[in-house]
C-alpha cells in the first residue's frame, strides 16, 4: 500500500476539472453537459473505466485537450475517475451542469493552478483518489486593503455589480 | 495513525453508493429518495451516527441488502458516512435524488465493482473515510474500435438514441 | 511527504462545513446562499486562496464565527477549501443552496460534532484536504428500541409528521 | 382571439405530464432524462415544433404512447410544448429529471385524472397553452379522519416511513 | 367557460406562494422542505386535491396561516393547486427547495403584494389556475437614482456585499 | 376585464425568455446567473417591480438589449414579470442557472421565434401573464425522413454525438 502526490498537466490557459463518476455513459453526458453550456466550448474529457478492459474512454471538442485530458487520467489510474481540461471557458460556466449529470458522483477540484492528485494504491495495484493539492499552501490572512481589492475586482470583471 | 483498505461487501448483481451526510435524519430522507426514485426499489441504507451512542442506523425495502449496507457501514466505522445497496436499480436512476437530500454532503462512489474504502484511523480510533478504490487500475486508452462498440452499447441498450 | 490530523475549532452550539471550491468569487456567493437561505443567519465564511497571495478570504455576519473560521482554514492550509461556520441555523438549511454555488465542487462535512481534517502535505508544503474525521468511531448497530427512538426524536423536533 | 378546453387522452393507468420547453433537442433529452430515471420505463414523448415545419416530434421507448402522445400535441398545437405520456412508473419517479433537461422552461401537470388543456389562439391561428384543469373542482376541507386516511395511505404503500 | 379573477387573502407581513403539484404527499413533502429550510418555520399548506373526495389537504405549523392557505385553496379550487403562506421567513429561503419536491410541477407566485388568482372554469365547473396578478401595474421605468436607491437598499439590508 | 396577446420584440438573431420572479433582487441575481454561464455573454434583463413605484428595472452587459428587455417588460406590464434577451449565447446556455435562482418562480418561454404575451387584465388595470404564443400552431407529424433529418442535425451541430 502506498499514497503519492501525482503532479497533472494544465496547458497555459486552461483549466482542470477532476471528478469521479459511474459507468462509461460518463463520456457522452459530460460532453452534452459541456456543449450545452458555452457555445463553440473547447475541451476534452478523459473517464477511467473500472472493471473489463479498464480503458481511458474520451471524448471533446479539441484534439490537444482531450489527449491532455487522457495522460492525467493514465496518471492518476484509479477507477471511475474523470479529467476534463477546458479552454476559454471556466469552471464556474460549467459546474453546475456536471454537478447534474445522473451519474456524477462529485466533483474533486476545479482549477487553472498546478495541481497533484493525491493517489492510494493497494498491494493490487488498484487505485483510489483521495484528493488534489491545488495550488499552494496558504500564506496568511486577507487585511482590509485584500478585502477592498478583492471586491474591486470581482466587480471590474463584471462578476458582481458595482453599486 | 494509519491508513486502511477496507473491502466492502456487494452481493452478486447490485450496486453499492457510499457517501458522507449529516445527522440521523439522513436514513428517513435517503430512504424517501430511493422510494421516490423507481417503483418497487429494492435496497437497504447503512449511516455511522456520530455522536452519543454512534450506532448504525439502517432503513430499507429489503432485508438482506439493509443487512450487507449495516455490515459495510460497520467497517468503514467512520461518523456521517452512509452505505446504499441497490437491486434491479442503478445508480443513474438514484444519484441526481440523493445529491437533492438536504444533509447529504457528497457521494463518493457509485458502483457494481469490487470496492475498498480508503479510511483514516487517528490514535483514539476515530475514523475517516477518505476515498475509495473502485474496480481495477486503468489499463490503456480506447482506440477507435472500442469508441464504436462504447457508443453501440449505449444505443443498444437505449440510453441514447441511434441515429 | 506527510498525512495529519488537524482539530478544528467548533464553538459550543455552532455547526461547520467544510468544501471545495474554486475562486476567490467563492466568498461572496457562499455569503449570497446563506443570507438567501435563513433570515438572520450567524455564520463566518473562510475560503483559502490557492495562487497568487494566497491568503484566508472572508466573510460572514458574525465577526467570532469569521475568526473561527479563518483559524479553521489556517490550520487546513489547502488551496479552495472553504470552511463555514453557522450559529443558530443548521446544516440542513444551507447545504443545498451551498451545492448549488456555481464554484463549490464538493462538501466534505458538516456537523456540530469535533472535527479533525486529514491534510496531505507534499515536499514543497503545499497541502490536500482529503477528508475529515467526523465524531467518533461507530459503536454497534440500531436495535428495535433505538429504531423507535430514533424515529420519536425526528418527529417530537418536527422534522417528520406524526400519523 | 378565442380561449378552449381541449380533452386530451390518458389510456387507462396511465399519466401524463404537460409541460413548456425550447427547441428540438427537446424530445432527445427528454427521452434520455426518463430512461435514466426508472429500469425498463415505458412512456412516449411529443414536442411541438414552433417554427419551419412545426411539425410534432417525438420518441419514446412504447409505441401506442409515443401515438397518444402526438395525438394530445396535435390537440394542443401550441408551440414548444410538450406532452409525456407514462406507463408502470409515476411522475415522482420522473419530474425531478424533466425539470433539469436544458431546455425545459416549465411543468404544466402531472396527472392521471382527466385533463383538459385550457388554449388561447389568436386570429392566426397560433396558439399559447395557458394552464391544465387537471381532475375536479375542490369540493371541501379534510377533516380529522380524512387526515388519518391520507397518512396511513402514504405509509401503507411505502411512501413514508411508520413511526 | 368562464374566466374570473379570485382575490386571495394575505395576513399582514406574510407572504403567498402559488404552485402546481400532483398528489397529495405534496402536503407532507411540502411540510418537509419548509421544515428544512428554516428553523422554527411557521406556515401553512392547502393542496386541492384532483379527485375522489377532492377535499383540501393540509398540514403546517401555525394554525392561522394552515386556516388562510386552507381558505384561498377553496377559492382557487382547482386541481393540484398548492397554497403556501409564510410568516417571518420569505420565499427567497424556501423556493428553491419547494422546485426540488418530487411533486411540484411548477411555481405561479411568491409574493406579499395584493394577489388575484385567474381561473379558468369550463362548463362542468372544474377549473384550472392560468395565473396571477401579482400586485400592481407598471408604472414606469427606473432611471439612475432609482438603480441607486434599488442597489443601496439591496446591500443595507445585506443581500448583497457593500464594495 | 380582458385578454390581450401583446407582440413582443426580438431582435434578429436574439433570444428571448419570459418569466415569473419574485422581488427586485431577481435583477442582481438573473443578472450573476448570466454572468456565471457564458464568458462575455450579452444580454438586458427587465424585471416589472410589483408594489411601491412599480418600476421597470433592469441590468445588462449590452445596451440595445436593455433597452428591448425594458420594452416588452413595459407592454406585459405585469407584476413580477421577468424578460431577458440574449445575443451570441442560447437558452440553453442559460435556463438551469435561471431556473436555481432563489427567487425565480418558473420560465414561461424561451425562444428565438415571433412572441405574443397573453395578458389578462382586471378592472383596476393590474396584470396577469397567463402564457405565451411561442411561434406557430403546429402543421403536422414528422415522418421517417423528418426524424432522421432531426437527428442529422443535432449531430452536425454537435449537440449530440455521431455513433
Amino acid at each position: 500500500m502506498r499514497l503519492e502526490a501525482v503532479r497533472l498537466e494544465i496547458p497555459e490557459g486552461c483549466n482542470i476539472i477532476v471528478g469521479i463518476s459511474h459507468f462509461i455513459k460518463s463520456v457522452e453526458d459530460l460532453y452534452e453537459a459541456l456543449v450545452n453550456s458555452v457555445p463553440g466550448i473547447k475541451f476534452g474529457i478523459a473517464f477511467c473505466e473500472a472493471s473489463g478492459p479498464c480503458l481511458v474512454r474520451r471524448e471533446g471538442t479539441d484534439e490537444e485537450l482531450v489527449r491532455v485530458a487522457t495522460e492525467n487520467a493514465l496518471k492518476i489510474a484509479a477507477g471511475h475517475v474523470f479529467v476534463i481540461l477546458l479552454r476559454d471557458a471556466y469552471p464556474i460556466n460549467v459546474l453546475n451542469a456536471i454537478k447534474q449529470v445522473p451519474e456524477v458522483c462529485t466533483i474533486l477540484c476545479a482549477t487553472a493552478n498546478p495541481v497533484k492528485a493525491v493517489v492510494f494504491e493497494d498491494e493490487d495495484g488498484n487505485r483510489a483518489l483521495l484528493g488534489v493539492i491545488d495550488g499552494f499552501r496558504t500564506k496568511g490572512v486577507e487585511g482590509p486593503e485584500h478585502v477592498r481589492e478583492r471586491k474591486e475586482f470581482l466587480r471590474k470583471i463584471g462578476y458582481k455589480l458595482a453599486p
